[in-house]
């Protein structure tokens, strides 16, 4: 069996066509230029669009990413679907490649379902799936998915399922919450990983795995020299490194920034694309961004054109 | 092209076998039961738990129902998805079987989206699809999807698809809203819906076209018989006798409670199971149910074993 994927991740953004199709060539690009910069691949997440891929795209882009290489184990796609068949069938996807683990919302058409739902589904799932291979990260995002796992939900999974469930994603970006979780659970070997690397050096301190950030999929080198490099000296004023390039990017919708910064830097226009119903950003903001990213001497080194 | 569906349609709930796959045979004896009793089908609603079917089972039942002679004109099948390649191929299916309409969620992963953002998912849904008998009925449910709706958004996919926006089902439940979309564009044609029965007499008074109710799933005669005489004497106190018969379904959690009801009528009990995240309800919630319904003198007439 392969070590726990530890670290530091992303959501892998998602390139399409102009035809609005996916661009596996250009995905494979940004996935391999991101492991060069040892970041762990959580593709399907929320800031890869990942609700706005079929199944059959998902299941595609997977098997692309096999067949050029890249590494399984630490791979962590996203395979949750408001569907048990879908999140089922996803899953054992990933686990036939032997991914490192999964990232599994729960199901979130739902609002105010019952923690005895929740644990059904995952039961379900974990169960139809049935492998001891099978490592599930439980994907917490309230402000998104507004279905969530409470500390009840998650000591009854975990109780139930010891070897399956592995962790967490806590996309609540509250340290208060995530070190909830660890307090309760990281003894146990449960890994929760921030879900921004704003708390990243909080999130270590306290015994969490690492994070799992949309801006990993820019500022991978400095996030990753963070995760290195937390018990030295020096650490504190990293962290507000990355916290003030973060900020740059949250002033404008962080997928399309996300997206505009990887066009410029690959020299590829069409990365700016994103699927309905997000909306790209314009001409004069995609400008805009660049300058703020430049004027602090930001760059992706190395990402040149596929 | 076939008139517009009006009246009362129901999302009728969905089946399963004790290991979780859709009951077929059952699915269509519920689809005939409602026919016969003047009932459109709204199949693939919020309350057929549409959201927890894949899609290809959501394909493979309305095949079936079409096999099985069921009436497309009357039909209203949900295929409203998160991303834009399956609420494609739901709705091309949808309009290749000659359905009267489709019912259509917005894209609801992503929240506070723009109706920049969702306008472009309906105009590449319905470019797509391309289809002139293609009439689509939005589906306002901001309590569930979050995502919805505004008058703005309406107004403009009215005007650039004047021929496929055929109208909406209004889930706010608001009355004021439901009047709101019917004083803006009744007039041209688009048939507003309401998402409850509770207010089908003042819905028909605003110009709308009916209700599509979980509660005609069970109570089909009555609802149908106020939509039918709404204009003749006693149409109030019909109206009360709707809602005072919803507020026993509304004691317990809607769909495991219609399903009670479909169980105990039908004689069979595995009507009883929902798919996670949702939960049955217990022997005795479901045997008080139908007490509380016999005891007002409720029954699901000629509702036999399939």
């Amino acid at each position: 069996m392969t070590a726990r994927i530890k670290g530091v991740l992303t959501p892998v953004v998602t390139p399409f066509h102009q035809d609005g199709s996916v661009n596996t060539r250009q995905f494979i690009a940004q996935c391999q230029w991101l492991q060069n910069n040892h970041i762990g691949l959580a593709v399907f997440g929320t800031n890869s669009e990942a609700n706005s891929l079929s199944p059959e795209e998902r299941i595609d882009m997977l098997d692309a990413l096999v067949d050029a290489g890249l590494d399984t184990a630490r791979m962590m796609p996203g395979t949750g679907a408001c569907d048990l068949p879908t999140a089922v069938k996803l899953t054992r996807k990933a686990v036939a490649h032997g991914c490192g683990g999964v990232l599994a919302l729960p199901p979130f058409y739902y609002k105010g379902v019952s923690d005895e739902g929740i644990f059904r589904f995952f039961a379900e799932l974990i169960e139809q799936v049935g492998d001891a291979a099978l490592r599930v990260y439980l994907y917490h995002i309230p402000p998104v998915a507004q279905v969530g796992f409470s500390v009840a939900l998650v000591e009854r999974l975990l109780k139930a399922y010891p070897n399956n469930i592995a962790g967490m994603k806590d996309s609540t970006g509250d340290i208060a919450h995530t070190q909830t979780m660890m307090q309760h659970f990281a003894a146990e070997g449960f890994d929760v990983f921030a879900g921004t690397e704003t708390i990243l050096l909080d999130t270590l301190r306290g015994g969490g795995a690492g994070c799992i950030s949309a801006t990993a999929n820019v500022n991978a080198p400095a996030i990753y020299e963070l995760c290195q490099s937390w018990q030295q000296d020096g650490a504190a004023a990293k962290q507000q490194a990355l916290n003030d390039l973060r900020a740059i990017f949250q002033k404008y919708p962080m997928i399309p920034a996300l997206k505009a910064a990887v066009a410029h830097w690959s020299g590829e226009a069409s990365w700016r694309q994103v699927r309905a119903p997000l909306v790209s950003l314009d001409d004069a903001q995609a400008q805009s961004l660049v300058q703020e990213l430049q004027a602090v001497g930001f760059a992706m080194e190395g990402l040149t054109r596929a």
